[in-house]
Formats: structure tokens, C-alpha cells, sequence
């Protein structure tokens, strides 16, 4: 697979609930508003095939599947999405606004659940290889995040429903992500109103168009 | 994973429509008339998020996964079924005989759809780890196992789908992997009436047990 030629590749992170789906529509719309061409993609999903593979994902019991196996399911679908999704539209010189990518794996599977860290990291070098351009981290009390993602009651609760300790642990490993690539990463706080953090986002966009 | 401490595990390989199903269930008959504890199972699937992955796999378009996906995939359901099925089996003792496993993987996507061989082999060694002790390769004229294949009508021709030269790689790369392992493959006549392929197969497993 080819890297971000052409277009910009921006991905939002944080635990369920923390607003991400808001703020990749409002970031969308800004840019767009910007005369840019953006295309709104999220993970797992974004290509017909990886939306199906991600009904096996979020749906279920919280042990439907081992770490380990997550892993590979979560590659595949990327993997489909990169190559039929983000790989063409950055190629086109489009931006490409992902909610959730390789980071949420890092975190969920590779540090949350268990330490795979490794395994996810080797996985990732084989099959994707791709970075986005800028990763935003939408950081948020944990507590709050559970009670708005679970009110959603979207029947894709699989994650959610591996309870609050789960979600603090996950805060942490994102908060640690931002440390490890600076150069990539920017913390967003999440606990505002969401036009403020609209406003936040913008901003640190705008200065890596 | 542990290895296959305490049981037999058998596995069937070969191309599609050279007999694998009739020939496990013969198998299982004929050592369960021995005393013998079996299982017998197959891949993709054998256990019940692996059949669910298996549904993405062997059904729609040829063209529905890129080798890479597909990787990925089997070895997801690879990983969810040897964990719960075959690994337990293996440890209270029992002989698995399954239908397909990583040589398929090895063949199919390694082989026969791109030069990927080293990367099946990454994974495998990464998440799966463990081998049958016992390889049974069923050796069978292309046209004439892809024309049995077809005519099952089973609604999971993806493969088959691939067409005639497909299949002739498919012989091709069994015949090699059979010469790469010769301690762990034997190369099964599967050109003949489907009771002589039995006893043909009985006499190498009784030699194993």
C-alpha cells in the first residue's frame, strides 16, 4: 500500500462516548466549507466488506472473541478499508476524516484487553503500514463517556459493555499514545461543549493544511 | 497455545471437490470403531465465531477480499477455532480430524493468489503456532474435482469461482508443500473409489496412532 500522497489523513481516537462522531461530522463540514475535498470514514467499517466484518466486532458478548482473534478481525477490516476506502481518496488528494483507526487497536487490543501490544504492532507493519497524518485524541472523564455511549443504546455495545475500569484503562493507553508520537497526536479536550471542541479541532487542523 | 499434547490431530488437504468431507467422516467411523475419541471438524469455521467468519469467506465474489484480507481472515477464525475446539480437544486426548487447516492458507493465499507465502507464515507463527501431526494431502485431476465441487450447488463456491487454472495451482502447491513436510504429509491417491481412498488412509493413520 501507498502512504498519505496527495491528500491528508486524519484520524479521531478516544473511548466510547467521547464525541468523536460529532466532531468528524462538524470537522467535515468545516473543511468543506474550506472548499476542501473530504470524504467521512470510520473503523472498524468503511468498505463493504469491513462493515461486515465489524457486525462481528461490535456486536455479542464481551467474549465472543479472544484478544488475539480481535486483532486479526480488526486488521482485516482495515486492511479492506484502507484498500478500497482511504488509499484511493487520499490518492485523489482528498481528506480523509477516519473515526477510529490503527491507534484504537493499540489501545483497545494491544494494551486494554491484554498486552499484545506487540503482536498488533508487527500485524500493523505487515498488512497496513499507513499512519495517519494527525490523530486527535478526544479525552474525556471516562464515567461520563460509558453513561452517554450506553443512553445511545445502538445494539453495538460490546466494548461498553466490558464496564468502567475497561474504560479508564483505555483512557489511559490513548493518553499514552499521545506521548509516545507527539508529531503526530494532539489531545483534544473533550469535557466542553462540543462547539468549543469544534473550535479546538479546527484550529489544529488548519495549521497542517 | 499450547501444541498437541495428548491427542492426534489430523488434518485433510486438498483441492475442493477431491473428497476431504467423505473421507473425514470415514475416517472418524473407522476410528471411533477402534475405541478412539474423535472430533471431527473443519476449516474455515469449526467453532462458532469461526462460522461466522467462514459465512465472509466462501460466500459472494471472488473479488469480494484482496490475498491480504483473506489471510487475515482465515487466520482469525483459525485462531477462534483452535482455541476453542481444537485445543481442548487435544487436551483431554482425543483424536481432531479436521477438514482443512493452515496448509490451506499456505496454498490458497500464499501460493495461488499472490507470492504471500511469507506473510501466512508470519501470521501463522505469530497467532496460530501449532501443526497437525499427521497431514493428509487428497491428490486429485483438477477438472475433475472442480466439476464435483460445482455441482454441490452449496452456495459456497467462492473458490471454485476462481476457475480451472486456479485449481491446477492449488494441486500444484499441495504437491509441493507435501515434498516441503515430508514427515508430516502423505500424499493420498484420491483418483480412486472412495472406499480404496479409506483403506489407503486408514493404513497411514493406523501407522500413527
Amino acid at each position: 500500500m501507498s502512504g498519505a500522497a496527495g491528500g491528508l489523513f486524519i484520524s479521531l481516537e478516544g473511548i466510547d462516548g467521547a464525541g468523536k462522531s460529532t466532531q468528524s461530522r462538524l470537522l467535515a463540514a468545516h473543511l468543506r466549507g474550506l472548499g476542501r475535498d473530504v470524504i467521512e470514514t470510520r473503523e472498524p467499517g468503511g468498505a463493504a466488506g469491513a462493515e461486515d466484518i465489524r457486525k462481528l466486532l461490535v456486536e455479542g458478548d464481551p467474549d465472543r472473541w479472544s484478544p488475539e482473534t480481535e486483532i486479526l478481525l480488526f486488521s482485516a477490516a482495515r486492511r479492506d478499508h484502507l484498500e478500497r476506502t482511504i488509499a484511493p481518496a487520499l490518492a485523489r488528494g482528498a481528506v480523509v476524516i477516519c473515526d477510529r483507526f490503527a491507534d484504537s487497536t493499540r489501545v483497545y487490543q494491544g494494551a486494554a484487553r491484554g498486552d499484545l501490544r506487540d503482536l498488533v504492532d508487527d500485524i500493523h507493519a505487515r498488512v497496513i503500514g499507513v499512519e495517519p497524518d494527525l490523530t486527535l485524541i478526544l479525552d474525556m472523564e471516562p464515567a461520563v463517556a460509558l453513561a452517554r455511549g450506553l443512553a445511545r443504546q445502538s445494539g453495538e455495545d460490546r466494548f461498553e459493555d466490558m464496564g468502567l475500569p475497561f474504560q479508564e484503562r483505555l483512557r489511559s493507553g490513548f493518553q499514552a499514545l499521545a506521548r509516545d508520537f507527539p508529531d503526530r497526536c494532539a489531545m483534544v479536550d473533550a469535557n466542553q461543549a462540543s462547539e468549543a471542541i469544534a473550535q479546538d479541532i479546527a484550529r489544529i487542523v488548519e495549521a497542517r493544511l
